[in-house]
């Protein structure tokens, strides 16, 4: 099995791109670098640990560590693998990792950068113990604390000492800190009430430091937070690192939350694109181009087309948008869209393509794409 | 960039499968690709060209034409490649190629396989004959004829006359026949409703070939149906092929249809399946397992529990579903999962494993995999 064949060659004119193809405007992407470790300058000791699940690209690691972050995090495995593989030396895996062969992985990543990983039973605090033994491996472990979201993680409150203390007792790991993310927070539209809801998650987290204090046990690292709401977490005075990912692209979704302005929050620019190309324009009351399912993720709305703000697009099935009306594309065209929901788009591709003054700047490999494994 | 890692190993137990993967139970495979062709067996002269959308998989296209294919439809240009880099000798591409540089690669095909291409467009025609010219082959063309699906095609009428015609006489091009496919149809719950539906595209392409017979046309190639309706468009005397693809696999939506007898369609098993690992039991309301939206296409509806049918998958984002209620699963155990809609399912993965008595016996690769380009 091959390696996937890259849609165009650096250098190339934009027209030259074979499509669908997922572009990335350099200028923008690097604004948006700069832009985010700037908004936390004036919060001392704070970090920034920008999530790479969003971009699953390595290259792209390493420029958020050159704008000041002190690592990644990363929501499972493979891509711990593509980060530390391509040059990334400190990675937070912000998920439970369970099965043997996979933990064995894990270790075995831990002897080449500072890996570290988040625990939300005895079972598994036992099992990456055995497992980091076995390898002859210290790592690193956070309890993985539930401010919100029901999804993984424990209750604020005597779970959290039991875990902590379990972890600090076990050979071959350390005690790291809490990680209290709410996902689910970062896409409330309104500004007052995406801060209403952060500040639950905050007073969640500072249950969680508490029952820790309680009993003795020393924690000065909590980590959380995304684009939405990191400015929540970063002043609230309990978290001492955030993890926004989706700022480097951002995508449809993000673009519908309002600031506390009450206009649509403008801080970071739309960066990521999907390139598509006009097939066919029938009956002259539609342009139907060649991105539908398997070049854009439809979880979060249909993409908006960029920047003809008037036509909608509608999705035609696995390969094909139809755009009403049709304006005055022709076929052959080449059609910019702004994908609804970046994570999952960028990972229906192998390749990200960096473009710059109508022209391909860059390709670089998306290496922790796919389902996982 | 590498070839992406396999999760497991041939011979290995199915505990040992690194997840999420996504299996096919080879009975149940063995089993539909042997029924396909036995329902068809009535009518005489009719060919079965399933369509490799489903599967994107060489390996599975050939074992397509061993069971009685005369070749694969695919949707995309870099499927096409897949399949005639695996061996398949007949492809037909269902979609309009329009890039130059898209239909320079589809005549350097042309070259090593038998492939045929659908058109929409005068300009289209025009540009198909000029690469094959340039590149000194020829191709057989089919006029793409909308059958009511509002997404490509021309309407039945004058204007499949003018392209035919127009295919006719260009050079390096071969007129082949008329692509007659309604895929908004496949999915009509009632029996009686999908038939009557199909009848008025099958009355559609039979215009299409009215007007054709009219000029003096000779047109005896007529191509379309999927695995919903294609015993329609078989016994329909207009048809003279069929196109069904995800009886192979079928899914969770195809699982919603109804037959004659008002009872689900089972004509084919539920061979494709999502293995995916409990992560988390918090709070032992919900089992959290390690496939979300990067694992299955939720396009059509999220996955089913199988065989559990009182469990719910719920969507827990990019990495995670949860199930509830959790029954009695724990930590570590694998759970097989229905995807709701195969083809985008397969999409996201580039292995297909082969599962047999509880061990993995094929690993095959998804090389048509991917957006596109």
């Amino acid at each position: 099995m091959a390696a996937p064949r890259a849609p165009c060659r650096i250098g190339d004119a934009l027209c030259d791109i074979d499509t669908p193809a997922l572009l990335v405007d350099l200028d923008k992407l690097e604004e948006n670098l700069k832009t985010m470790p700037r908004t936390l300058e004036k919060y001392s000791n704070l970090k920034l640990r920008p999530h790479a699940k969003s971009h699953k690209c390595p290259t792209l690691a390493k420029l958020q560590v050159s704008h000041g972050a002190v690592g990644v995090c990363v929501q499972k495995l493979t891509e711990a693998e593509a980060m530390v593989h391509g040059g990334v030396e400190d990675v937070l895996v912000t998920n439970e990792i369970v099965s043997r062969s996979k933990l064995t992985r894990l270790m075995s990543l831990a002897r080449l950068a500072t890996v570290s990983i988040v625990a939300d039973s005895q079972q598994n605090v036992r099992d990456l113990s055995d497992a980091a033994h076995r390898m002859g491996v210290n790592i690193g472990v956070l309890v993985d604390v539930n401010v919100g979201m029901p999804r993984c993680g424990v209750l604020p409150g005597p779970e959290v000492v039991k875990l902590a203390s379990l972890i600090q007792t076990l050979p071959n790991l350390t005690f790291k800190g809490l990680h209290c993310y709410q996902g689910s927070n970062q896409h409330i539209r309104k500004a007052a009430e995406r801060a209403g809801a952060t500040a639950e998650a905050v007073d969640k987290a500072a249950a969680a430091l508490k029952a820790l204090e309680d009993e003795d046990i020393k924690c000065d690292y909590v980590t959380g937070g995304g684009t939405g709401t990191y400015m929540y977490e970063a002043s609230s005075g309990v978290f001492t690192e955030v993890q926004p990912g989706s700022y480097v692209f951002m995508d449809a979704d993000y673009g519908r939350n309002f600031g506390e302005d009450g206009q649509p929050v403008h801080q970071f620019h739309q960066s990521l694109f999907v390139l598509a190309t006009v097939q066919s324009v029938p009956e002259g009351n539609r342009a139907v181009v060649d991105a539908g399912l398997k070049a854009l993720s439809m979880d979060s709305g249909v993409p908006l087309v960029y920047p003809n703000t008037d036509i909608v697009y509608h999705c035609g099935g696995d390969e094909h948008g139809v755009l009403v009306p049709p304006g005055s594309y022709k076929i052959g065209d080449q059609v910019w869209l702004i994908p609804g929901h970046c994570d999952p788009t960028v990972n229906l591709y192998d390749w990200l393509v960096g473009v710059r003054g109508g022209r391909v700047e860059a390709l670089w490999p998306i290496t922790g794409r796919g389902p996982g494994v």
